[in-house]
C-alpha cells in the first residue's frame, strides 16, 4: 500500500504544491509565482489553486496535506504570520492548516520552513541516524530547526530555533529585524554582499558574484567570506555549548561556499567551545539541494500523522 | 506503600546523603566535608560511607539511588569527571552510579547538579506545570539544566547547558574556563566580586557583601551588579531567542539579589529579543532554597525510573 501526501512549500518568491509518497517519491509538482505583495487574500487562494492543480495531476488519493510556510509560523495551531517579504496578513495570522484540511477534505499539518528542511535533512538527508541536530538555512535569512532527542523543538509558542537573531557581536551591525548584532546581519546571503561593498567590493552586488570574486582572489570577498564565516562560527559555538548536538546540518551559502566559510568558521568554534563540546561534533554541508523544499512539505505531515507500521515502511521516528 | 530512595548530593565542598520518598518528604540526612584536593581515591568512599550512614538511620527499605554530581558528568554512563574545584580524577571519569548500585545492590542514576536541580524545580519548585523550562544556576559558577518538551536535554554526549560559557561579550574578559567573554566570567559570584573591586570596591570580597554595599547605595557594587544583570540578560536573550521557553528559573544570586539584578536583566532582554518571543516568558527566582540540593538527588532517581501507577502516586512526568 502507498500512501501520498499533498506538500505545499510556501515562499516568498515562488511556491509550490506537490505530491509525494511517504517515502520521499515526487510523482507531481507545480509551481508559481507567489503573489508576495498582494497579503493573504491574494497568497491564500493562490495556493489552494496549486494544491488542486498538483492532486489533479497526480490522480492519486491523497491521504493528508504538509504545509512548509516561509514565515514565521505557529505550528501547533497551523498560523501564519506576516514577514518582512510577505505583508498584508492580518495580525493574528491565517490559519493555513485549517484552511487546506476544510478544502481538500484531508488531516493538514504546518510548520515553518526551517523546521520542515530541518525534518527532511533528519528523514531523508544529511542529518540521518542522529538524535540531536540542528539545521541552518544560511541564505536571505538564518534560521535554525532543531531536533533534540529524536523530536521537532518547537519551544513553548513554536517560536524558536531564531539562531540568526542572537548577538554574535553585542555593539555590532544593526539587523534589519530591529536587534543589535545579529548572525544574520553577518552572515546572511545579503549581509555578506552589503559587508563585501563597503569592503570596497564592486562586483555585482549578490552573495554568488561575492563568492565567485573570493575564489579569484578578490580581497574584499574575501574579509566578507571571513566574517560570515567567523560570525557563523560564533553562533554555533553558543549552540553547541547550549545544546551539545551531535551534527549541525548547514544550508545554502554554507553548501556553495563551504571551502571560503568553513574554514574562518572552524577556527571560531574552536576558539570558543570546550574540546570535549565539539570532539564528537560533525558539522556537515546539507544533502537534499533542491528536493529540499519538496521533501520538507512532506515530512511536515508525516512527523504529525506518522504511519502505522504499514508493509515495507520504517515509522517515522517521532 | 511508599518507597525510598537514596540521594548523594556531591558538591566541591560540602557532600551529603539522604533518604527520601518519591513526593519529596526527607526522612534523614547526613553531610560532611567533601575531601576535595583528595582526589577520587578519597571522595568515592567518603561518599559511599555517607550513603551507609544515611541508610543506617533511616531504617527502611531502598529502591534505587539518585546522585547529583557538582562536576562535570556524563548521565548515560553515569561517570563523573575533574572539575577545577576537584582535582584528582582520571581522565576517564569514575563510573560513580555503576559503584553505587553495586555498593548497595539497588539500581543508581546521576546527573549533573544543574540537570539535577533543573529536574527538583521542575518537580517540586518554580517550574512545576511546565513544558519548556530553563533553569540556571547562578553562584560560583553558571549552568543551566534544560527541560525541553517535558524531557530533561542532556545532548549528544551529556554536555549541554553551558549556558555560563556562551560569549555574551566576544571580546571581553577571560573566563577561567579558558575561553573568551563568557556570561561566567560577568555574573557569577566571584566575577561579580572581582568586577566590584575593580570599580573601585573596598569592602569584603564576597558576594553577600557587595549586594549589600549595592543596597547601601556604594557606586562601585551598583555598577558590579549591573553589569552582572545586563550580562545575564543576555545569555538569557540568546536562549530564548534559539529554544523559546515558557519559563525560566534562576538560583542563587538571582534569588537574594533578584531587586539589584532583575532591572538590568529585563532591560537586556527586551533589548534583544523579539516581543513574540518574549510576550509570554516567565522569568523567576528558584523555590526550594535549601531543599534543592536534596529534591535534586531524589529526582535524579525519579526520572530515570519513574514511579509505577502506585496508588496516590502521581507519575513523574518524563
Amino acid at each position: 500500500m502507498n500512501a501520498y501526501i499533498l506538500g505545499i512549500d510556501m515562499g516568498g518568491t515562488k511556491s509550490a504544491a506537490i505530491v509525494g509518497s511517504m517515502t520521499g517519491e515526487i510523482i507531481t509538482r507545480v509551481s508559481g509565482v507567489t503573489p508576495a505583495q498582494e497579503g493573504s487574500d491574494a497568497i491564500v487562494p493562490f495556493l489552494i489553486n496549486l494544491g488542486r492543480q498538483a492532486k489533479a495531476q497526480a490522480r492519486v488519493e491523497l491521504t493528508g496535506i504538509g504545509i512548509s510556510a516561509g514565515a514565521p509560523a505557529e505550528a501547533r495551531r497551523g498560523l501564519v504570520f506576516e514577514a518582512p517579504n510577505l505583508p498584508g496578513w492580518p495580525p493574528d495570522g491565517i490559519p493555513l492548516a485549517t484552511i487546506f484540511a476544510e478544502a481538500f477534505g484531508i488531516p493538514a499539518a504546518l510548520e515553518n520552513d526551517a523546521d520542515a528542511t530541518a525534518l527532511a535533512e533528519w528523514h531523508f538527508g544529511a542529518g540521518q541516524g542522529t538524535k540531536t541536530m540542528a539545521f541552518l538555512t544560511v541564505g536571505t535569512g538564518i534560521g535554525a530547526g532543531l531536533i533534540l532527542d529524536g523530536k521537532l523543538h518547537r519551544g513553548a509558542t513554536g517560536a524558536g530555533g531564531e539562531i540568526g537573531h542572537i548577538a554574535v557581536e553585542p555593539e555590532g551591525r544593526r539587523c534589519k529585524c530591529g536587534l543589535t548584532g545579529c548572525l544574520e546581519a553577518y552572515s546572511s546571503g545579503p549581509s555578506l554582499t552589503r559587508i563585501a561593498i563597503e569592503n570596497g567590493f564592486t562586483g555585482e552586488a549578490t552573495g554568488p558574484a561575492v563568492v565567485a570574486a573570493a575564489r579569484a582572489g578578490d580581497t574584499a570577498a574575501l574579509a566578507a567570506l571571513e566574517t560570515a564565516g567567523t560570525m557563523l562560527g560564533r553562533g554555533l559555538a553558543t549552540l553547541c555549548m547550549l545544546l551539545n548536538p551531535e551534527r549541525i546540518v548547514l544550508g545554502t551559502l554554507a553548501v556553495h561556499a563551504a571551502d571560503l566559510l568553513m574554514p574562518p568558521l572552524q577556527r571560531e568554534i574552536t576558539a570558543r567551545t570546550w574540546s570535549r563540546l565539539r570532539e564528537n561534533l560533525q558539522i556537515v554541508p546539507a544533502a537534499l539541494g533542491d528536493r529540499a523544499q519538496d521533501l520538507a512539505a512532506l515530512c511536515v505531515y508525516l512527523q504529525r500523522f506518522p504511519p502505522q507500521e504499514n508493509a515495507g515502511t520504517e515509522t517515522f521516528g517521532m
